[in-house]
């Protein structure tokens, strides 16, 4: 057994007006419980210092830029680097990322027990739109203030495991999971803002929301027998609800833990690594199963071509 | 609206000894009730015509043969395709293929409501192994029987939709969703033949099972926007269980219609074909948010590598 006792850190919401520095003391109360509770992996969401500001149409970049954090850690994420590091605590959140050449990403990291960043990802999924749409219900801009990710979906060996991140959106596509399935990921660890409101589709509804998100976990989670842990932010922000629902599925597919608030709330489950053996090595032995001579289309075409 | 009335005929268990001749009167019962209750379109599972007889180890390739069919139609099966054109309702079945060269495939087919066969698919994942194995409750030698497909996964424009077929194990693989899904595949028509018993974890259960059968089916359907049916073989065959559980989704994921027996029953729902557009041209709008610069090692890595 390699057990990771894993917490999730769902976060509910985040005003506008409020400051990172609010933010991470609410961070660090959710720290300080899993540290109670014996946890040595902590995950927060995407976008985990701020209010979820893609859904604000902005024109002027330096309004844009406000959003985002030129270096990791900064001055008000320090603390939760030295607390995590005196717990001993592995920790990943993620946060809009501004780089000294002026790109633009959403991105998440992974810190080990001693405090250091060993593994970056740059969301590659980035739903919604880039200019401003009018039939929407909202507006939805990842694509208006972010690049896709340009990291692809790498995976650590780190914490006595095979560690992989993504992004919010990414859970959706099975590609997410696979490419990190096909490097061996024993864990992966992602966060979310999602509205409780299909902006296009207002009828759709809460429970087949949340649905969808638990579909495309526990998808990801059985088909490469990895565990996966989904952490939401949630709540109403600035008038605007998104849901919660957090959860961590086993290699299996099964939620062994879950969210029941749209508030700060912290989800706790001991996590065995080698839990994900037998999938690997039994349906989803990847190297005596797949056909990759069939699976061109993949990666060679991007959009679907219907026949004539 | 482009509406498929769609049967799925779920087969109950058929014994070694039972003929072909047999089994197709209680196909041709099953698509009797089918016409009764509206349908356009009928699906039997795989391997419909026989036993599932990879459970038996077999070393004289002249008993294995006689579970296979040389032609298609053939005589005992002729009754399937002319009441079929009567009825004017389409029709896919799977079915052990043996072709002029020699050569053996887990093969399903698509008829047209003229009764002409204008789809052939053969199975690509095939599950188990190829020499008899010590260590498992029972054998599975779908990988000593037949060989992996080799026309991969292809769509047709037939019946005013764009139809595709997969078998069985296939269905656990987003690969197999995804190379149909990028051919803007409406309907996914597949069968199974799955054990009750995982044969190398007895302990996993039969509801255990029956999960990851919906959990692969209605992510499939949810992720490529498209409807899925999914028939089973069911019952108990020769001492070994089959589940049933045969089920259609819709392009949203949710189950509309589900097996309760493990005999032969027959589920139906009106599907509408347009009901695919809505996730084609929003979140699954493959050509907005596919990126496919990061998914290489799909294509090109067929087992798992994980980090040194």
């Amino acid at each position: 057994m390699r057990m990771v006792n894993l917490a999730g850190a769902q976060l509910g919401p985040i005003q506008k007006d409020e400051s990172r520095e609010q933010v991470v003391r609410r961070m660090l109360a959710l720290m300080d419980e899993a540290k109670a509770k014996g946890a040595d992996l902590i995950v927060y969401p995407e976008l985990a210092l701020t209010t979820f500001f893609p859904r604000w149409y902005m024109e002027d970049q330096a309004e844009v830029d406000r959003w985002f954090e030129r270096e990791m850690p900064n001055a008000a994420t320090q603390p939760l680097f030295e607390r995590a590091r005196s717990y001993g605590m592995g920790m990943s959140f993620g946060y809009a990322e501004l780089t000294p050449e002026g790109r633009h990403f959403n991105t998440s990291i992974i810190v080990d027990r001693d405090g250091q960043i060993v593994g970056k990802y740059r969301k590659v999924h980035l739903p919604g739109h880039a200019e401003y749409d009018t039939e929407r219900a909202f507006q939805h801009l990842e694509k208006r203030y972010f690049e896709p990710g340009d990291l692809g979906f790498p995976v650590w060996r780190t914490m006595e495991g095979v560690f992989g991140m993504c992004i919010c959106n990414d859970r959706r596509w099975p590609e997410t999971y696979r490419v990190m399935g096909l490097q061996g990921v024993e864990m992966v660890m992602l966060g979310y803002n999602t509205p409780s409101v299909n902006s296009q589709k207002p009828e759709e509804g809460l429970e087949q929301r949340m649905f969808h998100n638990r579909l495309s976990v526990q998808a990801g989670a059985y088909q490469n027998a990895t565990w996966v842990i989904a952490v939401a932010k949630a709540g109403v922000e600035d008038g605007h609800p998104l849901f919660g629902g957090s959860l961590i599925v086993d290699p299996d597919g099964t939620i062994v833990a879950e969210a029941t608030t749209e508030a700060d709330e912290l989800i706790v489950h001991a996590c065995d690594l080698d839990a994900t053996v037998f999938g690997k090595t039994t349906i989803f032995d990847f190297k005596r199963h797949r056909r990759i001579e069939h699976y061109g289309l993949i990666c060679s075409q991007t959009g679907a071509v219907p026949p004539a």
